[in-house]
């Protein structure tokens, strides 16, 4: 494992989309990484800065294919790529050393038939995926350190995993776990870029509308998690939502507290959960987070309520959907993988207004 | 009462807010008003066009002094004011014979206690507000038409009593009553026309976030007409959130179905409760309604989820906040009081995109 | 022709874009047409009110093919679809007594030669574009109303040719014409319901830029009319500009005043001009017009500026693009046309805020 | 002059606006700063991270009033305050040895006449600003080194002036100096954090308008830089336009080219004027620059235009109005007065999406 001083040899494939221009923007800076390549079948030879004019003067390299860029010589390959690329490139490379972040949901969901049922494809590595470590750092921290393959968290399950981990692991009994409502708001960047009609500015813009409701891909990753995190069934209903802005995610949780967990500080409680975590904020009480409070930074940010001190319990989530959500939390995961601190590379203020 | 083809004479008090120039921009074009007067004491003598370029060519009115507007002269006057203003010049306009709608908060609740402990006032006209009438067509339409006095609903409580209402009302034992949850989501312009740092461009753009979590003005509104309608206690979580779009109101409600209801057809007793309503629309089943289908509309569009079959029911509610939630809720209680085709001057298109 | 009372029918080509439902949302309360067809191949049998949802209730009827849509037995048809698409079925249409407003750039340019550059392909009916009237109601009245084909203007010439139009015509010696400088900016409903990243919200929100710097088609379509207005050659230097909205367009256009025209009262000027034009609002001296001001309306503001009285002459024209920019003017022309009220189906006040 | 490595002890007066939260945002991850106190008469003793909650967990300082926080203990004290109270603290701090970077108006202008006819107020201390130097790097390198005060520059000159730098400068006749044209558009940040009707969410978003068009206090603070440079009069015609984007602003400048330079390389002119500057970057050829390329970071872009080698030369000139325009740009003065690196705590890649 290497020291903090050392350095990190770096590729990408796959960088065309959000995700991989945020990978960039965060990595283009890291004080221990080396970015060796980014590869793009389509663009071959392009600048990078030709298709992201805010990596100009920052970022030198072109796009290449992968035959190219040489990913093997990498200490670490993130995969900015549709579902289902990296789990047919991964043993591969992991043959020759390389560990791997996978920015999709090929390395999500242990499940592989909830996978196959969500995706509409067979896995294709399931003894790759056996090793693999979902990588929710706080909640996963020491298996992510020794991990090869690291499946970075969807961004609706950061805000709702990490927004009731308190009140689920050690064996608590605090809320009903069969009914939880989690009310997600994203921003539009979440949706990729992807030239769509839905996402179009004159579509999406001065607009708001629910979607998936009858069903969204990230439910199944985050109930598998809520079900190991609480050693039992959790019943979810999980409602997303289109909010007209590029980046941000806000989780309105509902949680209806036990008759026998009325005395409990949930203050408290989720204060010391996270009391160490760089990266997690637990709001003093009464606090109403704002999505632009994260925006281009890695923070989460957690307020508790708790109205009229009744059994209802709010649990108000914030993130950056491209940055704790997805870029960040990936480089979060591979300080973890390399030994560096774990803020390396992330200490960003949220830039506001 | 007016025949259908007669005029009405009409009055706004305080027209410098969004309610007002959206009642303008309405009743301008409505078949059967003349609008004689509309009073700001700040704005005496200011053309309304000069404030409101979207006028300039329709309405030729200036703003005037309550005493040189004559009010008493008009058959109905629509209070689009702060809250407090309405309760205290009802009665002398009442005794000249003049009707009365009250856009703010004034006859909305008929327990002066509640009232006043979240408006911060004494009620000024107990005995007025007695016979006073909700305005909410939907719900009070016969009462309305005999009303001299409405008080029209506030924007939140609209949608989230008409996504309820074929629920609770007629004693009907379908969901579970104490636990509801209103998720519910508003344009900036709900916030009214006050210059204040909260709702500038800059902080409210690109952002979101929930406000009034530990309590809300309009969750006593809904308790108060749920309980009527349901003819017993109701339990409601409601948090708002404000959304960067400046018109357009979503709620999303959850309700929990009860055991014996589990065979309810949802979808169909929606569509059977509102099928002669003009401005309610219960979309097919698996809609997915857009704040944008009624921008500038009077429409108030409803979808009935419930995800997987299961016990959970998921009402989608959106309206225009500034037409279904103000001004055109406010112009359809007019014609029905005056005896004008309920949708006189309320038959426009929503803008989109 | 028709007298005012009387009914058209009228059928529209291509209605899946945002000229196609504006369209539709100005034909569908016009009180003299009659819809009776839309046409698109690749949604044949789809209700127009599911792929815009703010037409149900008031247009039920569903896309179908050319072959089904009768469109012969129309009074007019427009044409809302590519540029290249009308000038192929012009001729079919015209033999069988249909009149034709086609609002892509099929028949606005008279030079084909100019057209053939710009539009990469070749006039495929040069003898009917010979007859076709340029769709500019404030300068073609007389020949509109006699006209079988009419090419409905751009939205950028639309604001710069009104903007300039009293300055050049009549052979007045006023500004320098060789060096006219328009300075415009568009919302991003301008560039179409395409799917393209260009315009996705990520991309085009929050953000400010220019675009076509070196040349745009409609820099050739505003010269050709300039030049004919001004019986002699036209120097305009044109950059569009990409603002973050959805509708709304907004020229700023320089012209220095030549020295022999200084003592011009050029507020008259205008006022004089457009004294009797319904959708075109010379300003009070000094204002300052927005674009929110006509969104959803069909009318253009122009205010004239002067700073300092010097020799320089600003122009600021104001409309919404989709409107007198595209549909609404479309429609006036219909109206002319077919001797209807000028104004008929399009007194909308426009939405504020 | 302190050595590279050295610590610079900073004090920012009036840190409640947006350039005050900005400031914070820079200097905070600093590496030579330490933020020794920022103040605000009205919040003393408010945590700043409360007021910005971007800055939790980065900077604790809470606001503090002006006597409480021994400014004259600092090293420089930065004004992000209202116009008009740097010059009345100015000198007291300057005869402690502290130096000062006002981030308003009180050092930009040295015609102290233009001042005070522009900003309604006498200058309280004409010596002072006779020393001081405008804080535009690019132009004023060795002066600003070693300024004691220095009057950082108004957002839209420095875009103004830097866009046109190349082109006056050394004496050269290249474009027509009498009639420079700017056609300026801000994001709404640019307007400040104060209350205001104008800057509200629901006026100011899907919204495109001109201000200022009479007259703006900018353009006699372009024309006195201009003139300095050119040596001679410069007639400018300014336009500033409000765009619905929270940061960035772009100019499109208009000068027409000489007879006598028509075969003036203008791309190289401004390739090889800036080849040195960190914080300008002159695009290729052909480019259209954009303000989101710049979002959050200090750079500037230029790109030169002359469509079809013409006579009319277009430069486009993006930045973020905070950072380049404001912040930025003070923290590249500090640097420069306290012998850093003119980068230390700069490099920031803009955010994008």
């Amino acid at each position: 494992m290497a020291a903090s001083g050392s350095r990190v040899k770096v590729g990408i494939v796959g960088g065309t989309g959000y995700t991989g221009v945020e990978l960039l923007r965060l990595l283009a800076l890291h004080p221990n990484v080396d970015l060796t390549a980014i590869t793009s079948r389509k663009e071959d030879g392009m600048p990078v800065a030709d298709m992201f004019p805010n990596l100009r003067g920052y970022v030198d390299l072109c796009f290449s294919t992968p035959e190219k860029a040489a990913l093997d010589q990498c200490d670490v390959v993130f995969f900015a790529t549709p579902h289902g690329v990296a789990m047919n490139q991964a043993k591969e490379l992991l043959d020759k050393g390389v560990r791997i972040i996978d920015l999709a949901a090929d390395f999500r969901l242990q499940d592989t038939q909830v996978f196959e049922s969500w995706y509409k494809m067979p896995h294709a590595c399931p003894e790759v995926l056996a090793q693999s470590v979902y990588g929710l750092v706080e909640l996963n921290r020491a298996k992510i350190a020794k991990a090869r393959v690291v499946g970075n968290p969807g961004c609706y399950p950061t805000t709702v995993i990490l927004g009731l981990l308190p009140l689920l692991e050690g064996g608590r009994k605090l809320v009903d776990t069969a009914h939880i409502i989690a009310d997600s708001k994203s921003g539009v960047s979440g949706a990729g870029r992807k030239a769509e009609v839905a996402t179009l500015f004159s579509e999406a813009s001065d607009n708001f509308k629910a979607y998936g409701v009858a069903g969204h891909r990230h439910r199944p990753e985050v109930c598998e998690q809520l079900e190991t995190i609480a050693g039992g069934p959790v019943g979810l209903t999980f409602v997303p939502h289109l909010v007209p802005m590029i980046r941000g995610m806000f989780s309105t949780i509902y949680a209806r507290i036990l008759p026998e967990a009325m005395d409990t500080d949930f203050q408290a409680l989720f204060e010391q959960r996270y009391a160490n975590e760089a990266f997690v904020d637990v709001m003093p009480a009464g606090s109403q987070p704002e999505t632009r409070s994260v925006r281009g930074s890695n923070q989460l940010r957690i307020a508790v309520h708790r109205p009229g001190g009744g059994d209802q319990l709010i649990l108000l989530v914030v993130q950056d959907n491209l940055v704790k959500g997805a870029a960040g939390q990936a480089v979060q995961n591979m300080n973890l993988m390399f030994g560096l601190p774990e803020d390396a590379g992330l200490r960003h203020i949220a830039v506001l207004p």
